[in-house]
């Protein structure tokens, strides 16, 4: 059903090598190529907010208790996109001697703020005190949490409500490649394998709601290579480096890696290697569609936090002109 | 792996007939005699809270808006459990005049009442005028909502939070049936026929966080038999009479119905009779355990309802001791 989808390729950049009946490469989805487009369409959106509310700029705070590494460098360039779209990003670093109390007024103080809308808060928190992750994700504003992580956001995801709550960023951005491959969701098996907060969980209400049929696997599952065998669609968020093996795949599915595992390589300056949970190599033979790591979801994550910011300052907009 | 379980069978009050390697009929897992034991420890547990806090009863509050007749008789079997266990159940009900502003006065003041432990809306809300159903689901305080409807409820169970959460009552029902068969959950395939907020949905998560491998089918599942054929534990709650043919069920597999379907019986004085959404005669000669319709999942969500209620006054009195 996947094979020689030459018209599709072509929309994605590549063209696929088909030999007879048999597919000797996947089509790369890139999610590099996907997040620019994402991103060239969110600064039309600003620039038309702007005709329309002359000074107005959608505003994102994120908000980091600490001072860790990759925070910051995850945050330079979720701040790096903002830029580039023209949303007023604002970075709060809280020192890591700050109280969750202090925390805690600074979201408070956030959510009044008329010119944020979106906030943050930068995980894991980097702090020399006693931190509630889950009270301070909570604290922040649903109306705010661009993130999608709080409860409330989570509760209306699960149940379908999908317009009245902000999409996790990484799902999201895994929806989006899903879609650009051309394969409906709808009716297809959907697997996916792993179950965070962040990746699995929000991605099997995702696929769930636009109406796959949704396998969920996790550490516990005993027969990964047959579930896995099973899958139109397939979304792996274990972190488990090369967990997945072509063999195991559907011919032509749609395979979406969000692992990002670092391996030894020792023909590197550095030593080592980011590669994702699928074996690429071996996927590459099998599937109809995959995302490569690095490249495939990863900037997609970023570029779905900035359209949750827009949207967000689009709700703020119709919410003033409505009163 | 099921068959022939003659031990469990006793424990759950029948004997299931074996010939050499064939299961002939499936064990009935009674909702009602499980009900009942669940509702006999509830009065053990309320009678100690009140030997530690002399004069302490549970409190529920049922609101309803309106006077719909099987709104009624749901709420007088509420009622009626309640008195049994000692807890102080009132049943509030408000004209189908009253405005949503009205209905939302009401419940934040039973939010804040010290003696209500546990308030519920009954649903559909049978109004003149014009209701926001989810705005009036979640105003009840996540600390007092036994129903589990809420969207904070709803988040917390999706990403696993099970102890911080109320569970929702049917499908707490249909795990607690699960556990008197004595199948373990984990490691198993469970799948899940539907997907509402209710049913569905909340027993997704359940299932899967008591580490199930999950699969949720719904109406737009194309391979429903298929699917169906691979589950250990089956869970139908679609609201369709018969729908699942016993030829499909997994030899030995635990099925719970929760389906209440009315369908003509012209035998029967009332021309109808109650089914279920499992074809029970053709089940029960494949299935290993087997809820009835009626008698099986319905008086399991009263009696975890009360379970809720009783869980909310406990955690309200730890909380009253620690300030």
């Amino acid at each position: 059903m996947f094979l020689c989808l030459s018209r599709l390729s072509l929309r994605l950049g590549r063209v696929s090598r088909c030999h007879g009946d048999r597919r000797l490469i996947a089509t790369v989805v890139s999610g590099t190529k996907t997040a620019r487009d994402v991103k060239q369409r969110l600064v039309l959106q600003v620039e038309q907010m702007q005709t329309h509310f002359s000074g107005f700029r959608p505003g994102l705070v994120v908000l980091q208790v600490g001072d860790r590494d990759d925070s910051n460098l995850y945050i330079s360039s979720k701040l790096k996109a903002a830029a580039e779209i023209g949303i007023n990003a604002k970075h709060i670093r809280l020192p890591s001697t700050t109280c969750q109390d202090e925390v805690l007024r600074n979201i408070l103080a956030l959510n009044e703020d008329p010119e944020v809308h979106g906030l943050i808060v930068q995980l894991p928190l980097d702090s020399d005190k006693p931190m509630d992750q889950d009270l301070i994700t909570n604290a922040v504003s649903p109306l705010k949490d661009v993130d999608g992580l709080s409860c409330v956001n989570a509760g209306r995801l699960s149940r379908g409500e999908l317009r009245d709550c902000f999409l996790p960023c990484t799902p999201q951005g895994c929806m989006e490649l899903i879609r650009q491959t051309g394969v409906s969701v709808a009716g297809k098996q959907a697997v996916v394998i792993g179950r965070s907060k962040i990746v699995g969980a929000p991605m099997h209400d995702l696929l769930l709601w636009n109406h796959a049929t949704v396998t969920v696997c996790h550490s516990r599952t005993k027969d990964l290579p047959d579930q896995v065998s099973r899958a139109h669609i397939l979304v792996v968020g274990m972190g488990r480096a090369e967990l997945i093996q072509g063999d195991w795949i559907k011919e032509g599915a749609v395979v979406i890696d969000c692992g990002i595992n670092y391996v030894t390589d020792e023909s590197r300056p550095s030593g080592r290697k980011v590669v994702g949970d699928v074996h690429y190599a071996s996927a590459n033979q099998r599937a109809g569609f995959l995302t490569p790591v690095p490249g495939g979801v990863g900037p997609m994550t970023v570029a779905m936090l900035m359209q949750n910011t827009v949207i967000s300052a689009q709700r703020f907009l119709q919410n003033q002109t409505r009163t």
